[in-house]
């Protein structure tokens, strides 16, 4: 009897850890498909679609709030300890990210909205689409590592944050420039500028989610380091 | 034999609690000092004061690393229960904030550095000083908050943050004015512009560590609501 107990409860837990999981998987592809068409009605000048994300914004924050009240319980419940613990302590940690992440996209949506009665000047469409592209592969690269327990993919991501800071502030450089030639620009590339900050920050925002992929995997803290000393941390080669 | 080891444990793990807790108001302390000399570093420019700045993030960086081993290590011995699991929970949310508040310190300093070669304009003085001195008394209030277990002194922080933001907004349409006026004096506002944005994030995620403060001490998460709701989910009049 007290060993079907144990058993059932195990299994139950197994469940519930798999849930949690789960529901960051889930509030992961809702913040990638907010990223997509944020940037699609940025690009395409489409308000109805800019007007969607805002709404998926609060469908984002009730999965945050739902997924850390499930990793409380749990962690009141369960005690667990290990992996389970490192995976609670990680998703707490993505959960926020994710979040934000939400808010940029948010941020890129209303943008859009408001240059979209202002498409005679199309200065930083390219920089935007690029650095769009990049920081939508780096987030969907850090949920792919976390889904597969893949410290590997995960410290790629991290290589790929420090070209893409190095890509956002020479785009960012061109468009002062740009500005500077054109002062009537000015509104129009502010606008473009904070769209571009929010992409970098989406950027550092994977970042992170993959830096908690690195704990929940092999247990290890590789937050503030360079990606050389994450790689030499983790007993991998240098790339 | 039991019992004493029963106490024994129990005053340790009351010692490991204030410890953490103790942590995490050094950490506040030390991140609220480096958002003083960023401001004070930028509005005087002085260099000095914003090159220690941003040597002190490293010791922020190394004790959110620490307070987060220390409360993974918690939760793995103690399996603490109730008030003490809301702790370890808030407090591993807070010093993501807190160290995000240092990078925004770091900024500050960052962009005084570049400004102090060019003290000509000093437009945007007045508002990086005044809404420098109104988030810094957020961030202050929200450490104090924590400190004494105060939820109304939290939610005084969240109110705080609703008039910062509008005060925020309303300085950066005055400097685009500027900008457009004087074209010469773009590269400065824009810096001005990322030091204000700084201050407002500032703010923002001080307004974090009180959502946090609140979930501590009531056990209710009141993220993503406006301060009206959040009052009366906890019971509170109107203000």
């Amino acid at each position: 009897m007290l060993f079907k107990l144990g058993k059932h409860s195990s299994s139950q837990f197994m469940y519930e850890m798999e849930t949690i999981r789960n529901d960051l998987l889930r509030m992961g592809g809702l913040v990638e498909k907010q990223v997509d068409d944020a940037l699609q009605s940025f690009l395409q000048a489409d308000t109805e679609l800019a007007q969607r994300v805002l709404v998926t914004e609060q469908e984002v924050d009730a999965l945050e709030k739902r997924i850390d009240e499930e990793c409380a319980r749990v962690l009141a419940l369960r005690q667990p300890a290990a992996i389970d613990l490192r995976t609670i302590l990680a998703v707490s940690k993505c959960v926020a990210d994710l979040e934000r992440i939400g808010d940029k996209a948010a941020k890129i949506a209303a943008q859009g909205i408001e240059l979209s009665q202002d498409r005679a000047q199309p200065a930083g469409q390219v920089e935007v689409r690029h650095i769009g592209t990049r920081v939508r592969a780096m987030l969907h690269d850090a949920l792919d590592a976390f889904a597969r327990f893949d410290a590997d993919k995960a410290v790629s991501v991290a290589a790929a944050d420090a070209e893409v800071d190095a890509e956002y502030h020479s785009a960012m450089r061109s468009l002062v420039t740009f500005m500077m030639e054109d002062p009537r620009s000015i509104t129009h590339i502010l606008k473009v500028m904070s769209v571009l900050r929010a992409l970098e920050r989406i950027g550092d925002h994977s970042r992170n989610l993959c830096e908690q992929v690195v704990y929940l995997v092999e247990g290890k803290d590789v937050r503030h380091i360079p990606v050389e000393q994450m790689r030499a941390l983790l007993g991998r080669q240098p790339s």
